[in-house]
């Protein structure tokens, strides 16, 4: 909840009139029909407390990941374990490569800690290159990676993660691997760094439900770091039972349902390419990405244009590093992705 | 979530063998239909993110506590926005009364404040009394209080309150009053203190829907303060969407229900004057306290006793200032009542 401070993400569709919503990249084909069953078969036990273990969850995580259900740690969706993250390290020096997830920063800021930024450059097409070894050295504490990228849907692609890995072993370096979108990345190049991690790396991985399962309002992440004490530290800043009882079941049901991030992947590769041909026809440049979303530059106006029509895509302006015409816009189901296609058409003449 | 160190608190019915919980202290009547339909309801859009600003809920809670939408914040539970009121006040003087509720420590530790300790007299039936207002000094940041206190079931009435209200006005302190438990107590004695508020008060009062409306697995507490400047510090330190759309819709159901509180008053009245009589006749000695559950004492081994038997009550052993034989039942239907006490009159044989 916010209050004060304006809001920064995307998704916002309650203070405004919106009838199709492209700012918020969550799995076009909506949730499953087992989640939601286990989301409405949770009301009967709804006055009873939720499990402070998230014990068959974390099990079964666990067992998808290779890793013990010691280095796992469920959180009230993805993004209260970037909090936790940041209050248990409080690093000093954190590197921040920007444009990324605005919450990132929020979070290292709320633990005292101002990120040294590292700016992704546009002629680069915002990717994470080489050159970031360099900016890793004995005093960074911490780095801040997103795979692939919010907004730029970039993925490091795994020869470099490896060396960025190495690295930040040899620095002491924390690292920080937000792998939300993963799920739903072209399959060829959605490389996990989870099966690279020895005992003991610093590194912790950020996982979510609410992309690949469509469980945005359901609220379930997890983190998995196979240095257990910092999970442990991440404990004692919150409360027992931060993960809802809706969540824990939504999310037991949803593991049960490993087709539907594969079905969407298919989805949203033939839509990407739908998008991204007639945006280009219409002379806006689209950067390449990975992702279930898709950034457009040079498009100043476009989307008050669109919020003008009640269509939400995600304004840019407010990532470090972009500026005025960078906007994201999800990839949805191909309905409305004609709807969102013939809107701009209407609005948009170069 | 917890991991490492071990769970404090009551309700942890999933790590054991239990058939009839009175550790966790809700209503005996459960949840209301209204409620459970909501989040039924609330599948059918799970894979939106929930609404960041609770506007709704904030609107209807602001006009039924006389205060306006801007004086609300809405938690993921009471128990996150603990942490999160001691994380942004980070307090160095903070005063404890203790024995309390667990959370309130960890979360000041948290923030990395070591409260400075008061004691309330086993002898004075544990209640907070007039000596407290010697102990508010220029130098206390922070006052913690519960009314009714958890474990001890003790409110702070009315007058002293109001002077406690006073001193902390006189002494620049920030007073906490956590009233999660006010609306299943006596009516007569439940006075909040929400109606004395003025406007600039450093005083912040929790609220929860768990205990009152059988909503624990949902998560859903609230702030109020009429400090907003307060309130807009504690969102920074947390994620935009940290209060579900189960929740969201569980509250605003709730809230339609007022006679269930009122309801579950009735039948707690009526039951804790059964179970008083009837631990009093084994001779077990029992607080007199106002809220929905009772503390006992002189009980040692009666928590395994009966966890033998499958029935967990809770032990209150790790509460600061209480020790062995003190522990705490909730007051719940007469049914689970009679199978309590029949089990008791079994294993306990003073």
């Amino acid at each position: 909840m916010i209050l004060g401070e304006g809001y920064v993400h995307g998704g916002d569709i309650y203070s405004r009139r919106i009838t199709l919503d492209f700012s918020a990249n969550v799995n076009p084909l909506g949730t499953p029909e087992a989640v939601k069953e286990a989301i409405r078969a949770s009301a009967e036990r709804i006055d009873i407390y939720p499990d402070p273990y998230c014990a068959p969850l974390r099990e079964r995580l666990a067992e998808l990941n290779g890793v013990e259900a010691g280095e796992i740690l469920c959180g009230n969706g993805a993004a209260e374990l970037i909090y936790q993250f940041a209050a248990a390290l409080k690093p000093e020096n954190a590197l921040l490569p920007v444009p990324s997830f605005a919450d990132y920063e929020a979070a290292l800021t709320a633990a005292g800690c101002s990120p040294r930024y590292y700016p992704l450059l546009r002629s680069e097409g915002f990717a994470v290159t080489e050159r970031i070894l360099k900016a890793i050295d004995d005093d960074t504490d911490l780095l801040m990676l997103c795979s692939p990228n919010n907004p730029t849907g970039r993925v490091i692609k795994r020869p470099l993660l490896l060396r960025i890995l190495e690295r930040c072993w040899e620095t002491g370096t924390w690292l920080f691997l937000d792998e939300c979108f993963l799920e739903l990345t072209d399959e060829e190049k959605a490389f996990s760094l989870v099966s690279s991690l020895r005992p003991g790396d610093r590194v912790i991985l950020l996982r979510a439900f609410t992309k690949a399962y469509g469980m945005a309002g359901a609220r379930l992440g997890y983190a998995i770091s196979r240095q257990p004490g910092m999970l442990s530290a991440m404990c004692r800043g919150v409360q027992a039972w931060n993960v809802s009882t809706p969540a824990q079941a939504a999310g037991l049901a949803a593991l049960d349902c490993p087709a539907w991030p594969e079905r969407a992947r298919r989805l949203i590769r033939a839509e990407k390419q739908y998008l991204t041909e007639e945006l280009m026809a219409l002379g806006i440049s689209v950067l390449p990405g990975d992702a279930n979303y898709l950034m457009l530059s040079g498009v100043p106006g476009l989307c008050d244009a669109l919020l003008a029509k009640g269509i939400l895509i995600r304004d840019c302006r407010n990532y470090r590093g972009l500026g005025e015409g960078d906007c994201r816009i999800a990839v949805r189901a191909h309905e409305e992705n004609l709807r969102l296609i013939a809107a701009i058409r209407e609005v948009w003449h170069g």
